[in-house]
């Protein structure tokens, strides 16, 4: 929570932030959302952010232009103010009020909330540390691919893991791993760094895809495939990622020990070259 | 829109009933919602209504005791107080306020919106018409059973629906037909009368469970089963049944006709007698 939030072009306090009850967010899911990393005062991957919300709001046709130099001066304005060091900026966009009705009418004006919180963040440092995650059925909708706040799947996955004191839910579709519950998931076997492709089944990950650029660049062997829950358990690493995860390694999953529940060399590397690209 | 709004143990006038930025209903779509027919006045099917939210609250696990006289007496004073004869109560209860993340805590305190809204419903008089209707892909969560705000694949359909000038979508699911993006969905073959078992597959409405008591004590034949597209635009007559919607005569499916475009005599006679138990 924090002290000042950007609601429709006005600056508020947080108690005063209020939306109407016939929000389309509010009623229908009717929105998307993006949460940006802000690291030593400085906003972390923000082209990326804005390339997905762009993408987002177009797939379900709001009736909103991103505006990249706008919604930055808000961002810039709201660690200012809140004095934010380290933390998250939440930014969701729904696609308006309306008179509660299936169908949304053209031309909503989509209501836009900007706020920040404080995070510490698992850097790769000597407090870094592997998690627990468990494995859950991915009951999502079809369209995991578009960051909406259509998010209970999700949520009890997480709830189901936080009461089995796991950080997160890697989610299972049929045999197969799609992501977890807030995080991409990859696996390294015999040096080959594998995740799920981004198609249509997984949220394409800000920090995926700036990974991927480094992973290239180090000249490690990446490739994008579905991969079992099988595959999953014997994988020599296993680690997620996510733009307030970063790097996280994941040690075990359920009852299974994941490389003897130590921090991997190659999840290690990755996390250290990621962390090294941000300074 | 109505005048007065219930919100949390106060009545407020519409436009000052907001709710919080981070309450879990707007960012999660953790909440669950209710839609009740008032019609001259009465209020319909209650008691089957709360028995529902009882199960969606309780399925979610939130933190909130249904409480039948209190809802009931929230009901009629909004009744009252904004003159409603014919239309919607409308009810939303959230999981409650926390700040953002995914898993939720205990003991949360959920948001309850209550409000009514003027409608004009199909009934089986002189103005009783038929109704156009799409086949759209169903692309929801997992859990359709659960009456939550989880809605965005509903209204991409919904919407998809109003743009052809249908009335509904009618969700299919690889080869079968699970429901409609706001009723049940029902077809009449060789006078057997068919609809999809309620099932995690389908919301179990309202509508329908009363139907199903008129038609047994009518002596048609029931068959609750799964059906075909196929079989879909095969049908003698189709119909859909919601709280709003009541039962409404499909007579065309995407470019299909069905009875040729007349509204069907059991489909009438169902209409009828669902009308007369009203009264």
């Amino acid at each position: 929570m924090s002290d000042i939030v950007f609601l429709n072009n006005k600056y508020f306090k947080f108690k005063e932030a209020k939306i109407s009850i016939e929000d389309r967010g509010f009623q229908f899911s009717d929105s998307v959302y993006e949460v940006v990393a802000v690291l030593n005062k400085k906003i972390l991957d923000f082209d990326f952010h804005i390339r997905r919300l762009k993408y987002s709001t177009s797939e379900l046709k709001f009736n909103y232009k991103v505006n990249n130099n706008f919604i930055k001066n808000i961002f810039q304005t709201l660690i200012k103010r809140n004095k934010l060091n380290n933390g998250i900026i939440y930014l969701q966009i729904t696609r308006g009020v309306q008179s509660r009705e299936h169908v949304y009418t053209k031309k909503l004006i989509p209501n836009v909330i900007i706020y920040t919180a404080k995070k510490k963040f698992n850097l790769p440092n000597k407090n870094y540390k592997g998690v627990k995650a468990i494995t859950y059925p991915d009951i999502r909708w079809g369209r995991p691919d578009i960051k909406t706040t259509s998010l209970l799947a999700n949520i009890i996955a997480a709830t189901e893991a936080s009461k089995k004191f796991a950080y997160e839910a890697i989610l299972v579709k049929g045999k197969k791993i799609t992501e977890a519950a807030h995080s991409n998931v990859w696996i390294v076997k015999d040096n080959n760094i594998i995740t799920h492709p981004a198609n249509k089944e997984i949220l394409k990950g800000v920090t995926r895809t700036v990974l991927i650029n480094i992973i290239k660049s180090l000249r490690f062997k990446l490739i994008e495939k579905e991969f079992s829950i099988k595959a999953l358990f014997k994988a020599d690493e296993v680690f997620i990622t996510s733009s307030a995860s970063f790097v996280t390694p994941v040690i075990q999953i359920d009852n299974v020990k994941i490389n003897n529940k130590k921090i991997g060399k190659i999840t290690k590397s990755l996390a250290l070259n990621l962390y090294k690209s941000i300074n």
